[in-house]
């Protein structure tokens, strides 16, 4: 097991990419509470890349974490978040999607991840 | 997959026993970053039992949700709480501690699920 970090203080954590340049930061964790699994983290990037009205989905698996500077490290160019998975400030998804999750993991390079842990998840009905 | 909920949400959540009377709400989740998975809920139950300097551990798979009331549902009779797995409102479990979290689990009759969701999980070091 690793450390573990509160929901509360992983909420507003700031991303920066493997130079420290800040991406922005984490605005919320969406959670399957029946399996107790994080689906995605919600980035918002602010204004970086114009794009300030759209936050967007990433795994957590695909952070690293910097303990020392108290912050989430995103090693993804720039470039690759004009396409990225996400939706409108004012639009975050109702229902769940597993297609929506999973290509997710799939754009950040997790598909692994995305079928190592569902192999043996639940699906209760609640 | 089930209905998602963010984590900011989920904090403050009241919790109630199958017959309404609350219990207290969910202060935080403890979450395994790189595993994803959220290791248990910290619960505070205010003055209730006369115990509120301490926190319980409760795996977040033994709430059921009510969500026309949008609050969590927690099926322990109350006397059960008294040698419940917790700590100290101030004294946070540091480090991580697997015993402690099947510990948790265990508690709650969840040990088929422990089992079943770590089954794959990665532990990576960071």
């Amino acid at each position: 097991m690793n450390t573990l970090l509160s929901s509360s203080s992983i909420e507003n954590t700031t991303i920066v990419n493997p130079q420290g340049e800040s991406l922005g930061s984490i605005k919320d964790l969406m959670i399957d509470p029946q399996s107790g699994r994080v689906q995605y983290a919600v980035l918002d990037f602010g204004g970086f890349l114009g794009i300030g009205d759209k936050l967007f989905a990433v795994p957590l698996e695909a952070f690293t974490i910097d303990r020392t500077d108290e912050r989430f490290v995103l090693d993804v160019p720039k470039d690759r978040f004009e396409n990225a998975p996400g939706f409108p400030v004012n639009d975050w998804p109702s229902n769940p999607d597993p297609q929506f999750v999973e290509g997710v993991y799939d754009y950040y390079g997790q598909r692994e991840t995305y079928l190592r842990t569902r192999i043996n998840e639940p699906v209760l009905s609640n």
